[in-house]
């Protein structure tokens, strides 16, 4: 209604309709997007880099997922490595067909770039050697994209066939917390021994050092 | 030529056409499957179980991308967790795409059941209370999913733009090591990270029964 049709398309736009594109077929394509945004793909191309410009959209919007006012400066790098993990694995979790699109490319979104500097410094601060953050890190990623897929995962995982003889599965499976908890149980599980493991290589380093 | 096109739709072949549509396009839909068969979508429904149980068949291949001898049987606990840790991280490593569809739905193949089975046996007698094993194991698969995802994911995995600011990201990056050792590295750190957890857990599991 009277808007022009080029105001329509912006960086913001696009990046929701390729994000409802993925939640529902899994990928996007560039034609895909353009039918969906009502364009030409060539005029999808003069505002995005490209569908690998795309997916940085749909990382920087991820990123925005978590509150704005998320920053670890000044928090003990314990309570923020956590605080940290529940966001992402939150945000990750409600598109699970997104993470092999974002794990497939580097990161170049400069708004994840600054959430990843932060990160550094802070573990650079707490004492982490510099040539070892990165490999934490990424080890802690690791963690958390499984998790978040283990989030948005059925809350019953196995479905044992009644002609299928697994009795220790079966005992086990009994023995866990039903529901979400059983998702979330595993987690912090993870999430702890993670952690105490980090510990542990900051004070081995602190007594090589001392 | 003259072989009845019945036979050509078996389990297998509907597997291996489902994962090459999966590895290309992100997901899968009966219709596109049958198209890329040949075959009418009735026609599939008279060999799986649905959409679930195609994605059924394509967990059960992914297992069978597993050497077939491997059990853990009679291994030692530490032993037998980080040789199926590797295996399993370079099997789903090879089908990035494949991980959302396997997470979404529960577990049913008979086959992968089968090693869910003799992994919670074999976690019992190492010592691991019953009410912990599928927790446990599930924040162990939770880290190798994610290691998965980054083993495919590219070796340069952080590339900053010239006109963004973030230096400590750039020395942490300069610091580690380069090519496949990126991954590599991570998942090795992570891995010794939680099978210590897990030999904290059981020791003191050990002396509380003691």
């Amino acid at each position: 209604m009277g808007r022009p049709r080029k105001s329509l398309l912006d960086q913001k736009r696009i990046a929701a309709t390729a994000l409802e594109i993925v939640d529902e077929t899994g990928d996007f394509t560039m034609p895909e997007l353009a039918r969906r945004l009502g364009v030409q793909t060539a005029s999808l191309y003069h505002h995005v880099d490209g569908r690998s410009g795309v997916v940085e959209l749909l990382r920087a919007r991820i990123g925005e997922e978590m509150p704005e006012d998320y920053s670890p400066d000044g928090q003990h790098w314990e309570t923020a490595l956590r605080e940290l993990g529940r966001l992402y694995r939150a945000s990750f979790a409600a598109h699970p067909h997104l993470v092999p699109l974002l794990t497939g490319q580097p990161v170049r979104a400069p708004k994840v770039l600054v959430v990843y500097e932060r990160i550094v410094t802070l573990m650079e601060s707490a004492g982490f050697p510099l040539s070892m953050i990165m490999t934490a890190f990424t080890a802690f990623e690791n963690f958390l994209i499984g998790s978040a897929l283990d989030l948005a995962a059925p809350e019953v995982m196995w479905e044992i066939p009644d002609d299928i003889q697994t009795p220790r599965l079966a005992a086990a499976l009994a023995a866990q917390p039903g529901g979400r908890s059983r998702a979330d149980q595993a987690f912090e599980f993870g999430l702890d021994l993670l952690i105490d493991g980090y510990r542990r290589v900051l004070d081995s380093t602190a007594r090589s050092e001392g």
